[in-house]
């Protein structure tokens, strides 16, 4: 728990905005720093893991409440820092209050480790069995890489902490420098919250680093620290995997690195209501200025006559779209930078592009959509490239098969979402199995934007959506990223953990002798 | 389903024993057949993954009855590659065969899925909830590489294989070249499983490497491999490794790669027992030649008088056991190299060396252990490195915290088994906790060779034990390696997986709203 300060020069947050520097001065943390963090979690490790599920779910349900104390002061700061309108904000610090309960529950509830024992057979022949008892365990300090896409809901106190510290392990954030304030708040709210409830000191520290990547670099690189969880670009992300795997140790790193998600556009959707498909389509690309992991940023759709007339509704509902702000300048310039030279490339070209821009603002993104046909796509894997920002490519295919060629070529996804008719897409069998073989996700007839927290929820995806997709970042299972398991073989019974003791003292769901049993 | 032949020169096993070379030329496969392989694989996964879960298991069954109906040649001809005892690989074909059937139970039971299912809330305030259910689905092509030291359990239809096939994943099996003809009847097995069950061509599929690692490496590069299953060397484990993550897509290598597998000598056992200890000890370490991942190469004991007890019976035990064949000639030359290094390093001194040398046969091992202080272990790192086979090194520390260090330093195991007195271990809490940290399996008063195949059961550990030990390569849990969660949101009911139905076809165990249940 700790607050980095050093000798090196202070930073200031902007507010995208308007460009005017915002009140507080924060410091990258040195080395020293660094490690100390690391090892204040890697003592605290040693005692929150044996700290009992119902401590824990307290602690993380305070974090909530510390959260939404801070009221109003936190909704403006971060409106400040990201350009974010309050209602998002508010929305989103609502999910990660939600959130963060959840996790609280799942703990509480105490399932999740996956209690399995198989009970000793000393008679069997040829061979007596051991007594053998198996469950998850908390793999130790985690760093969590704040997104600069939800200041509130993947940052500080968002999905990977709440998920780090329910399976047990201390956090250790990298504070986005997009929203260091923002940071701070939600920080010492983590703070007050294991103070109240007694955690230990270190469970839970923040760093900053201003203009480098060496806090996070050394982050990834400390002996104690056991995984880590990162969401923002393909990058980033393999830059720190690749940290990751040349340590001594090598350990994972769960990066969320984006993801194209293309939205199959089946002829009976077009055929049925063009307009209306358009209509979402467009909501959900400027969705947040179209910064959502989950952006669709491709339509494919099968040349016909109900095309023109999606394309007609896709070109109205763009030019009614207003410019946003986006994050940062360096959000935004990659925007322009990208969206401009896939433009240039000439196959693709600008089927309609908004001209509502904020004049009195800095940093506006206007809602951008190329077309492109499925051979020139086909031909030039450079188009599949994400570009961050409310923008789409319509690739427009010959007929089925090519549309599956498309989605073959666009690779690993978090999501794929199919557009129907009314009487279903029972005929579309291979292109249904290929959505679910490229992605974490699919959906029928609705957009990818808004991921639901939840226990099914699959947010991840095979790779390059995701550095491993067997494990997702939103939902309760994202718990299963910081732990491993163990088996306690012949163990006194005596000093066995509560989750495997033969009187099942947590009431949890354990698999016994081959039965999945509360008793 | 396809064997190898080239215009390569052929190779033979030999029987360790008497040199002799074996009847049967094998061919090493070339790129092209390497390429035939995994294509053929992939096409399978599209019809094999979605054959129903009965249809699977009895295939994987069909695959147990054919080893079984193998009879003695499989014994036979195991015996003269590997040098091992009948009764061993007897052993082993049981083990072959139960784990097949047991993999086959988890098949047609249904639940290992992970179902979970969300509904649909579409009154929920402020936006309504779409219908999330979410099911783990087979990766794709799995490349297994067979082990030397399990001709049968480890090697073509052994717990990788059984596995891969069960989570619904073909797989191309890469021979190990010093037991290519028990291979050839094993693959003989599976495609007649295969064919008698209507499985599709290319569900199984073995090849072999002669001298090089070529195939293998192929096989761990080609684009439309998944995940790869290794149980060998850290030299082999971290190169296919490196391979699998600089593909363009990377994939992961679950290598099971040695462990140390350290024994704590808690004073009391030694104390109340010390002959039997030493004997346990040295029937575990002379198990096999030694040359299970599981072997006790690490015994640490407190200075005592008790431990001269020990440390004397050890020595009787030692000089009582007779040499016994390594599996290849590789082998007995590391074997014999290894550990003649450790004793030149002079800070360990040799306290017991079998002299039963069976002077008839080739390549025979002779149990040996080594002593050394814990404070010169604790200087020299080199002694931490596995020797495979019938070795062991005891470490003698001044004190408990002492002990502790020495296992900090031992790092991450696949085992460490805690030897105590009648009393328990109450009063070491903090070793305890430490064994659990740094290994996948703790045990008490007993050793760690004979690994239970069950549902409990974790054969993994962190790393340099494994690669990720997250997961399992025994007992049923290792089917999580070869798939992944996927999400289906608002999918039209009719075109769900069964698993994932309303009706519950399956009668699978699922989460729905928070609730386990069958229905």
């Amino acid at each position: 728990m700790q607050y980095s300060e050093s000798l090196s020069s202070p930073f200031r947050a902007v507010n995208p905005y308007n460009g005017i520097e915002l009140e507080g001065d924060f410091f990258s943390a040195n080395p020293g720093q660094v490690d100390a963090a690391v090892k204040s979690a890697d003592d605290a490790f040693k005692i929150y893991r044996n700290i009992n599920k119902d401590a824990k779910a307290a602690f993380i349900r305070a974090i909530a409440n510390e959260i939404a104390a801070l009221g109003e002061v936190l909704i403006q700061r971060a409106a400040e820092e990201c350009g974010l309108p309050a209602a998002r904000l508010h929305g989103e610090r609502g999910r990660t209050i939600a959130q963060l309960n959840m996790f609280a529950d799942q703990v509480e509830e105490g399932s999740w480790v996956e209690a399995i024992i198989d009970s000793a057979m000393p008679d069997r022949q040829p061979a007596a069995r051991p007594d053998l008892r198996r469950m998850l365990v908390p793999v130790g300090p985690v760093v969590v890489f704040g997104a600069s896409n939800f200041p509130l809901a993947f940052s500080v106190a968002g999905g990977d902490t709440a998920s780090a510290l329910a399976a047990g392990c201390p956090v250790i954030v990298k504070a986005h420098s997009a929203h260091p304030g923002t940071s701070a708040l939600v920080a010492a709210a983590i703070v007050n919250a294991a103070k109240i409830t007694g955690m230990p000191e270190g469970v839970f520290s923040l760093l900053y680093d201003g203009n480098s990547n060496l806090t996070g670099q050394l982050l990834v690189k400390h002996p104690l620290v056991k995984a880590v969880a990162f969401t923002g670009s393909f990058r980033g992300g393999m830059a720190l995997s690749k940290l990751a795997s040349e340590r001594n140790i090598p350990i994972p790193v769960f990066a969320e690195m984006g993801s194209i998600n293309p939205v199959i556009l089946l002829p009976e959707a077009l055929d049925e209501r063009a307009e209306q498909v358009a209509n979402e389509c467009v909501s959900s690309i400027t969705l947040g200025a179209g910064q959502f992991c989950t952006n669709p940023g491709l339509l494919v759709a099968v040349k016909s006559p109900s095309l023109e007339n999606f394309k007609a509704a896709l070109i109205k509902a763009v030019e009614r779209s207003v410019s946003s702000t986006m994050l940062n300048s360096g959000i935004f310039e990659n925007y322009c930078s990208l969206s401009e030279n896939v433009l240039s490339l000439q196959r693709a070209r600008v089927l309609s592009r908004s001209e509502n821009i904020n004049r009195d603002g800095r940093n506006q993104a206007v809602a951008a959509i190329a077309e492109i046909s499925a051979s020139d796509f086909l031909s030039n894997p450079e188009f599949k490239e994400e570009i961050f920002g409310p923008w789409s490519l319509l690739v427009v295919a010959e007929d089925i098969q090519q549309m599956q060629e498309v989605l073959e070529i666009a690779g690993g996804q978090l999501t794929v979402s199919i557009m129907t008719g009314a009487n279903g897409a029972g005929k579309y069998t291979s292109l249904l199995n290929q959505a679910s073989e490229i992605a974490g996700r699919v959906l029928m007839n609705g957009m990818p934007t808004g991921v639901e927290v939840c226990h099914a929820m699959q947010h991840g995806g095979p790779f390059p959506a995701t550095t491993d997709s067997r494990f997702t970042s939103v939902g309760t299972t994202a718990i299963k990223r910081f732990a491993r398991p163990v088996c306690w073989q012949n163990w006194e019974p005596g000093l066995l953990p509560d989750e495997l003791k033969n009187e099942n003292p947590l009431k949890i769901w354990r698999l016994i002798d081959k039965q999945w049993t509360k008793d």
